[in-house]
């Protein structure tokens, strides 16, 4: 019995299917390895359904978002009231996540976690508002630990809805005016890395937002560095979305639910999951390395070899939106494609 | 009048079209470039269709198939048989490109130019059987003249006939038992390049059969060195697929129809079709960047930024069907969006 419910154990793997599914793969009529990515990637998703011919169909994206008090600071480019107003724009179907979810043909949820601006009642919207933002994480821990946890529970719920409801790939997004510089001192505080290495523009700052991005993230580390326990590390600099991704990647690996993670803050969300939780790993798949230059640390540090490199630094789960057709012609050609003995065609000489 | 046909301009693309679209870009509620590379392709392909908001309902696949007299040199893991072999294969449904097109709801043509192993008459596949593969030209050239514009004849009367149906979008895959020493050798003669850095170990060649290769395009290059007309050195180093493909690309550019280029062997068929034309380049779009070395020397000489690395290595198309997706999700994005004043939210503060 685990004390706390992330750290229950994740769905193992099937291994057997696993094995049979590479078998598979060798007896395509291609060269051994020729499809490149998508033939692993096949294989793992075999390996995380159960069943050699894996398959696609029911996509959920839920879109987590929450405002951040270090936008104080003067972090981004961009007024707060924009997190209330693409809630909006979510729901609507005119974000890009509205119209890649269409063209998917998979869910679209919007849940605000909490942000500044009163949030009006809105069709599509799930109104938790579990706070008014975070608090400005250069004086103050970002969450109490009781918020950090409902948030995380938030997530944790959705997942486990999704799970129910026989979702065979969740995608979380994030909208969140400053979420960049959370998931930036998140991933100074996880990593072995330079801050300057994990600080970028975000949205688009100019040089002077990114002096005082830097100066914030440096202020948070001199404030909270002791933390090194990811939960310690999510309730100081953590934001209210970011926990909620967190927690719907535990639930996923729990309930055995394949995770696109998309771009560099839900990265963050995947890597406090990972340490978290280790067995979380198996059930992560990754869509993009996107603009953002503290990206590819963050990849590297979860040993992620991501399926598109197209310089996207948009969040909303859009990056990962993007990667399903990817992930879909993969599990088609794995199961549609004629054997060297099917076809008659020789194999090597 | 040109002399030639492939002469023959090409159709320009719709400047005020790109200028609308830039600007539809700017409008819709993303921060600017947050798109990365899927933002200039969606203006590209205004551009190229004379429509603001482009779409790509109608995609046509042509595989061009043909044997390769160089491979008397050792130059393949496979045997020759295997190019007939294929062409069933991709007839009946079960190779990977079949499996996409089917996934795409595209149209798929199979082209055999002439195969060394007599082809029967097979359903779904165009016998062109101009001659029984291409001369070995470590000895020879490939082709004749008269051969090799009989060949360019076949992919230019393809493409013609997508551009009456309606084609929005081409794509060339190709077929070839040694066909990566024939591309090889074409891009040494055309690029000023190290040969060690445009010869690869293409479908899976050991350090032998690599010696080989190295060895075959060597010899060809001290007989046909002399060769710089990009005419020349196609009809020299060429083969019968090489040649349909650098038809197809020069035809869909003047009947102004947009190509998506597939990997290694059909981007040389792309840098001959531009030698050939220059206008061809507006017309061109590229898929991915596989995993033969070579490729991204000729994807530099034709400054083409690919969307996919997945090292894939595969041809037939298969690349550039992978990437449909993409360009139809860039399109819908782009078509699809709210505006910043559509949807109510501010732009930069």
């Amino acid at each position: 019995m685990s004390a706390f419910w992330w750290q229950a154990s994740c769905r193992p793997l099937d291994p057997q299917v696993a094995v049979q599914a590479l078998q598979r793969q060798a007896e395509l009529t291609k060269p051994a390895g020729a499809l490149g990515q998508l033939e692993p990637l096949a294989v793992r998703l075999a390996a995380q359904q159960g069943r050699v011919r894996p398959e696609l169909e029911r996509v959920c994206i839920s879109i987590f978002a929450g405002d951040h008090g270090v936008v104080a600071e003067g972090v981004s480019a961009y007024p707060q009231a924009v997190t209330v107003q693409m809630l909006g724009n979510f729901a609507g179907g005119g974000a890009a996540i509205s119209v890649l979810a269409r063209q998917l043909g998979a869910t679209l949820e919007v849940h605000n976690l909490g942000t500044v601006e009163p949030a009006p009642a809105m069709a599509g919207v799930c109104q938790h508002q579990l706070a008014p933002g975070t608090a400005n994480f250069t004086q103050a821990p970002a969450m109490s630990g009781e918020l950090c946890l409902a948030a995380l529970q938030v997530g944790r719920a959705v997942a486990e809805r999704a799970a129910v409801a026989g979702c065979q790939l969740f995608i979380g997004g994030e909208m969140g005016i400053g979420n960049t510089t959370a998931a930036s001192a998140l991933a100074c505080a996880l990593l072995d890395k330079q801050l300057s290495e994990l600080v970028g523009p975000g949205t688009g700052l100019d040089s002077a937002g990114m002096a005082r991005k830097i100066r914030a993230v440096e202020s948070a580390l001199a404030l909270h560095g002791q933390a090194r326990a990811p939960l310690d590390c999510l309730q100081r600099l953590g934001g209210l979305e970011i926990a909620a991704l967190t927690g719907a990647y535990l639930a996923c690996a729990q309930q055995g639910v394949s995770v696109l993670v998309d771009g560099f803050i839900c990265s963050v969300a995947a890597l406090l999951a990972v340490r978290l939780n280790p067995g979380v790993a198996d059930w992560l798949l990754f869509s993009h390395s996107g603009a953002e230059p503290g990206h590819r640390h963050v990849l590297a540090a979860l040993e992620a070899t991501p399926l598109l490199q197209l310089g996207l630094r948009l969040g909303e789960g859009s990056g990962a939106a993007l990667a399903v057709p990817l992930l879909r012609l993969a599990c088609a050609l794995h199961g549609q494609m004629a054997t060297f003995s099917e076809a008659a065609v020789q194999e090597h000489g």
